[in-house]
């Protein structure tokens, strides 16, 4: 038998750590079902070939899947490395009976076989949101989904964060003005400012063929910022022209506009926002902690104006999504999350006598009735053993039975008072387990 | 490209299918963490190895895993087949951290290679409790955990059900009082009583080399049932002694008991219940939907005195997995169940002009920020095609902004009053989709 260990790059929770994890789910559920999003599950699976037409980088982190008496034959399946690739394929499968522009949220984990790292996984959970409509999609949409991420960000307990847009038709733009044949590979090197700095870019673009004058222009454009749109003049102050540039320029004012009016601070125009996939077409959004800048990217996306084709119809769209085991693990790696206990069980009903067990059930199935988790302690053992059980597991509550009337006791308080299964209420932030961030 | 097609036995839903399958979900969670267990989720692959040495069968429908580009390499991986084997591997590579009894429940997808055929797929979701203790695990968790099971199968929307409960020392008692030797084949046999009837299994123990004697004594057992303890007086009468008949039934009785007192009518003692896996050694349960017996069990397990030993410690265990795509895909495949709408949006915001899209944005903030799933018109639209986009959707309510004052228009009745998104409230049936069984 195969030693037990963890496989790296698979992360497993603690039953804690999970409870954390659900807390985050549930926000982002909630936070998508509010906005009008409905949810779909794909397979895990898709063709082979469907995956690996994706581009040139993907076919070798992909993870084959065959049964393994067929050992012998190619794997025709493969595990999907994003939940982008799948709901192209849901969407031209059942394109006859959905209703467009059809608003779907999807939470599913997905699989990379890449070098795994904090923060980086080959098994770990995406929440996408994406809207796509036949034939065209109006542009209001991608002003809406900075909304909707800054409304399920807020909701985390994770402080300060920014969403960080821009417009492809810029960057295209912009370079076509400055004479630059080749946008897509531009915005690939530009893409890699972060990570290797300017002077690292404009020696790359140099190798490029640019002038050094078309690579100062292009890193004096990836320099600009601001959380309203002033941006537009400071692009136009560098005096590029072009008709692709100037409708980019009106679209991202329009989404930075919106963010501006409904969530104040956290919608910033960031022309160094490039994000590599080629099929982005408008704007594309990123996502960062303040204070964590050097995590990068946890929510991410864009327009494509070509998510699907059928040959007959084309569907665009626009798209967001949350990493969310990427958050978890940082946040996990850093220390800053935890969860007040590792059960649902806010009271452990006490046993009398294992002859008296049935009243102890009779308690918990009260309580639960009007919503209180809880359980029944496992052996009537001394109540100073029965307290230890709760008090290991993080349970605020110990329910005794007794013939005088039944108590509870606040373990953390030592506090015993006299209660009834029909009426009482444990206060509301100890009915589910608190998840804080050190230092709250 | 690959054509677009499904792939038999790995079901997708609809967007309307999916909210029954989160509803179901939902029901399952809640329950489950009112009974005080913490969830935990393992990766979705084990070592071959581990996955291999659960038995004949499984090994030829595990789908092995392993990156494309390691085409040539032996799959080290598998994905998981249940989530028996993966909790097993978890609680001995965590044994040092987790608090035992630890009741854990676990909701996730598994895979197997098997044909697949209507209530048998080969992606599909189960949903897990077991309470495991590290050394001894007490008798009363075996009656406590069909009171968990009723409880969560009374909110689903699928009539009456029973759960069948046996124990496993009634049948090696009872045989080996019989003087049959291999009561583990025995139990095989008997197993398959509902699939080919009783005359194929009495001989069926003939070949095994049972007289005919001992194979009727085996028939008359499997044909004892009661929703009270008067099948202990059943099985006496038919005359067989052993110490361990004794104890499984006293076991039995314990389990009826318990049932009877707290989930009146749901529990019942079916002594023909095997369930053939070699690893139960105590009680087995066994789930039926009335009127939909053909269907067999939807949700089963049962004690194990073994579920994983790590050479020093073993940890004992009881536990039942409810087969939710199974349960789902034979009320969809029977048509019986569909939810009212196919998205969470309870209000559609008409847009009056593009102009004003700003102003219904506002409206719809309003509403979510008081938790109404709500979502703004894609286009400013004619209002008689803003409401057939609410229409097609199901969406009950459209809301229109208007100079001299809001109003919401039920578009099923066509009633429409003045509102204030600042306290209007839908009815509460409205607020989330109906999911309904077709009758009710």
């Amino acid at each position: 038998m195969s030693k037990i260990a963890p496989i790296s790059g698979f992360p497993e929770y603690s039953p804690a750590q999970r409870i954390v994890e659900q807390r985050f789910l549930d926000v982002i559920r909630e936070t998508f079902e509010l906005h009008g999003f409905a949810s779909i599950e794909t397979r895990s699976i898709e063709p082979v070939e469907r995956l690996s037409s994706q581009g040139e980088d993907a076919d070798k982190e992909i993870y084959g899947v065959r049964r393994l008496a067929d050992e012998s034959a190619d794997a025709k399946w493969g595990l999907h490395f994003d939940l982008t690739v799948p709901f192209a394929r849901y969407v031209l499968e059942h394109a006859g009976t959905l209703e467009f522009p059809f608003r779907r949220y999807q939470i599913q984990k997905s699989w990379r076989g890449e070098r795994p790292q904090e923060g980086r996984y080959r098994e770990f959970t995406q929440a996408d949101i994406d809207v796509v409509g036949a034939g065209t999609l109006p542009a209001h949409y991608e002003a809406e989904f900075p909304l909707v991420i800054a409304d399920v960000f807020a909701k985390f307990p994770i402080g300060d964060f920014v969403i960080r847009v821009n417009n492809r038709k810029i960057l295209s733009g912009f370079y076509a003005g400055l004479g630059i044949a080749d946008a897509q590979g531009t915005i690939r090197v530009v893409d890699k400012l972060d990570k290797i700095g300017p002077d690292a870019v404009r020696e790359l673009l140099r190798e490029r063929g640019l002038t050094g004058e078309q690579a100062d222009a292009c890193l004096r454009l990836a320099q600009i910022s601001a959380a309203d749109t002033s941006f537009v003049g400071q692009v136009r102050a560098l005096g590029v022209e072009h008709p692709l540039l100037d409708e980019g320029l009106t679209d991202l004012a329009a989404v930075i506009e919106v963010g501006a009016a409904h969530v104040p601070g956290r919608v910033v125009a960031d022309l160094r926002i490039a994000r590599g996939l080629d099929y982005y077409t408008g704007t594309v959004y990123e996502t960062q902690i303040v204070g964590r800048e050097d995590w990068g990217s946890v929510a991410g996306g864009g327009r494509y104006d070509a998510l699907a084709s059928d040959g007959r119809t084309t569907y665009p769209g626009v798209g967001i999504s949350i990493g969310v085991t990427r958050i978890l693990g940082l946040l996990f790696g850093a220390g800053e999350l935890s969860a007040s206990r590792s059960t649902p069980s806010v009271v452990l009903v006490a046993v009398n006598d294992e002859a008296e067990r049935a009243a102890s059930t009779a308690v918990a199935t009260a309580l639960r009735a009007r919503g209180i988790p809880c359980e029944v302690a496992p052996t009537a053992d001394k109540f100073g053993k029965q307290i230890r059980y709760a008090d290991r597991r993080g349970i605020p509550y110990v329910w005794f039975s007794r013939a005088d009337g039944d108590q509870v006791k606040d373990i953390r308080s030592g506090e015993q008072v006299p209660a009834d299964p029909a009426v009482w209420q444990p206060p509301a932030q100890d009915l589910r387990p608190q998840v804080t961030r050190s230092g709250d």
